[in-house]
């Protein structure tokens, strides 16, 4: 491809990325059952349904929103035992994260993240010309710490891992934040309330700790773009400056009061996690009985190797059954489907699906 | 201010950035009129509204919104008679310059903007390391071309200006687009709506040409957080590349909808902007008869200079009074206060307040 001479030479050098598969709306022709991006099935707290019932809300949107957040940054504190100064927010845990490789990343030695994970983290590193060395998981997918002893510009995993479902224990994430002493350790905890334990614990201990959430996923709020950075006072100031110098408003002011309602809603957050996990169990156990390898998950997500088909011939056997699950064409992984944890009818339609593929 | 070892060095050599003053909401002791960030005084369409009630909305946001924002860029397309493909759109226009920034502007040439203009352009620089040069204004603040006849990373200016309100005429941005064939020519139109002529019909001439546009000011959306750009396909690819690599979903489903129906009720803007025009000139003729020195303007607001006391001590006085202007201590307009256009009713007790710190 020929460069654009209107593009910056970093733009030029940028791969293009093409967000996952489309949302398929009202306007597909049967309706779909959409296991494939991590999704909550049930909709959020009716707390936060109440917020758009407000007949004053859309009033109140002429007025630039609060820039600091500062309602939902102490609602969000208060969760979790710690102070405003310690809370970050931002527009989805997407552009937390961009502003976190931009404040504490950009440094001559490369970043390291496992082989296997979130995969946005490389194309950060490419949009801020950040290096990164990525150590091999275990053969079963779980992380060898002996890869994360040398020097670094700092490390991120998402734990639980994705797609991998696998979880890292709290003693060993203290391992790696005195491995850097020095250098920002990220814990990127999306799926951390379907299981495991949060490092969130350990931030009064470690300066160099930051932990990073989202309410995409165990909230049910993907659509609303909202994520959060917790950690030390001096690592939130931060990332409030580098914000500060990209945009200083990036969460709407209808977002902060929905977020601040579906936070605060914790016994919503528990009852549907917990929904969740159970159907989780189940489906391992049924896709055993299928024959399929599981891995076990903490996840509201399961990474799953069907028997005698390949995992690709069984995503497009299940998507023109209208069934979306993920495939990664990706070493190592590329024998597997991710399937996200839907309701329990959902998941019955799916293991049926499979059931069928599986003999027909 | 020592650094801090765990930021990088670019975020070390950042300057802290304090967005404007804080909105003051329903907490404060007693009524404000606030004047001071260039809101509209008018609640947004009663179709924006109508979103906000439909029940379904909420359930909806358990699902990730459209990364391409489809329909919202169809509508935007169809206002400007351009294609969806011409039409980026993002997270406030502050997003949007952003990533305008970092797509054409990391140049090793300086960046062109005016010596007084849109306060966050140098922020952007520093963020990006991007170096600028700042032409000086003429006497009456109106821009002279001859500044912007040298090599340069890219030309980008507010029209009308801020916090000036100066417009300048189409014919001197085709001036400006041919001096500058090989670079992007950024026209911010924040305040087109006000008056004035949008350069949204060069586009299809100038391959160079970007508009960029907020529903912050003239659609009454300030928090709402919705900005876009207009420009020939390659550009809007170019921003697209930018997006995906730092949050591919930076607008949320319900600003989705509401800025789609915002946008296609054009009477709802045509009608306030003409009553806000109609209170500007109401204003400026009173100012003048009360011997302020006033700056013809083409948006919704007014630099004006007043007689005998110096602008700081006028803005602390009306400050006194719950009544907000801004200020700026900054070479060359700390002789005047910015005010912005409110309804009839606030800019009456503006007047009279102006008056009775004037006579008292």
């Amino acid at each position: 491809m020929s460069n654009n001479p209107f593009w910056s030479p970093e733009l030029n050098q940028l791969k293009a990325y093409v967000p996952g598969e489309q949302p398929i709306g009202k306007e597909a022709a049967s309706p779909v059952i959409k296991l494939n991006a991590n999704e909550n099935p049930y909709p959020p707290s009716p707390r936060a349904r109440a917020v758009l019932a407000d007949k004053s809300l859309i009033d109140s949107l002429r007025l630039y929103p609060d820039p600091q957040a500062s309602t939902l940054c102490k609602t969000i504190a208060n969760r979790y035992q710690l102070k405003s100064e310690q809370v970050f927010v931002g527009n989805g845990s997407d552009e937390v994260l961009a502003h976190s490789f931009y404040s504490f990343f950009k440094r001559p030695e490369p970043l390291l993240f496992p082989e296997i994970g979130y995969g946005f983290y490389p194309i950060y590193c490419q949009l801020y010309q950040i290096s990164h060395h990525s150590p091999a998981l275990r053969e079963d997918f779980t992380i060898d710490l002996a890869g994360y002893a040398r020097p670094a510009a700092g490390v991120i995993l998402a734990n639980p891992n994705a797609p991998t479902g696998k979880y890292l224990a709290l003693e060993k994430i203290v391992q790696l934040l005195q491995m850097h002493p020095d250098r920002v350790v990220i814990i990127d905890e999306a799926y951390i309330d379907f299981g495991g334990e949060s490092a969130i614990r350990l931030i009064p201990d470690y300066p160099n700790l930051l932990v990073i959430r989202t309410l995409s996923k165990s909230s049910g709020l993907a659509g609303l773009r909202l994520g959060y950075a917790l950690g030390q006072a001096h690592l939130i100031e931060g990332l409030e400056r580098t914000k500060n110098a990209f945009n200083p408003f990036p969460v709407d002011g209808i977002a902060q009061r929905v977020a601040t309602e579906a936070i605060a809603d914790q016994a919503w957050l528990e009852t549907h996690c917990a929904k969740i996990i159970a159907t989780r169990e189940r489906v391992c156990r049924q896709l055993a009985t299928l024959r399929f390898t599981i891995e076990p998950s903490l996840t509201n997500f399961v990474l799953a190797k069907p028997p005698e088909i390949s995992a690709q011939a069984l995503y497009l056997a299940l998507r023109q059954r209208n069934i979306l699950v993920r495939y990664f064409q990706q070493p190592r992984i590329d024998d597997y489907v991710r399937i996200t944890i839907g309701t329990d009818t959902e998941m019955d339609d799916f293991l049926r699906a499979c059931k069928d593929i599986l003999t027909g």
